[in-house]
């Protein structure tokens, strides 16, 4: 019936028996001080909940993709892009990722950006942007000063 | 392509444009002091987000189905009961309920215990517990003591 157990202990942002993962496999991507957790991915249903924690002055890709992200911040805050909007984020806010839209999470204050992220488990391969996408994106102020970290 | 904000700021466990919700409908369950918002209900996931706040001393339906819940919680802590498994929980402890698994979480302590519960959108009604299944549950003292409150 189940396939693990049904009670996971957190401590300090850690889960029994979760482990602590890089954030992504893709040398091509560009990243910084961030990993993953895998806290649910349960067979019956068709997605997933990962909690990814970014250091302070880390960042995730820049990239878009088919597949929604529904985010939650669990620890701390910091600011993302999604599409041509910069947001400062605090703890428990939610942020929806559409469809093929740019997107990017930076721990820009002192403390770690910890965000839960609620995803389908099949889905598409992340897109990285080309010189030409960054380039225009930068030609928004807020957008190039939120790249510059 | 999106179907509404990107973001929304959360305060003291409320959040904006979220409905504050009673927790069911259905007249026949037992609950007490408990409200259920929303967070993400995404068309192009097949699982929802929702919230689910019980005040102190408050306590969800005790219920079965064949859909399954994953929870974190999110606020407080409290007590579950999951199959024949009494818990005590903490801020961000992980909580998975199989299928066909009699389950309840209450809200022990002096604060409220908020949880988050990822769920399929498209899912089977709770199954209510006759007197003679509550009667078979309480053959544990555990989980008398649990049901007791």
């Amino acid at each position: 019936m189940t396939s693990g157990p049904i009670h996971r202990k957190a401590k300090d942002y850690r889960w029994e028996g979760v482990a602590v993962l890089p954030y992504k496999e893709d040398g091509r991507a560009l990243f910084k001080a961030i990993t993953r957790q895998v806290l649910f991915s349960d067979p019956a249903q068709q997605s997933e909940l990962r909690y990814f924690e970014v250091a302070p002055g880390g960042y995730s890709t820049l990239e878009r993709h088919e597949h929604t992200h529904n985010v939650l911040i669990l620890r701390g805050g910091g600011h993302c892009l999604v599409g041509r909007e910069v947001r400062a984020l605090a703890t428990n806010d939610l942020v929806a990722v559409p469809p093929l839209t740019w997107h990017q999470f930076r721990a820009t204050g002192d403390e770690p950006l910890g965000f839960l992220c609620m995803v389908n488990t099949a889905r598409d391969k992340p897109q990285l942007p080309t010189a030409e996408d960054v380039a225009e994106l930068k030609k928004d102020p807020g957008i190039a000063a939120f790249l510059r970290g």
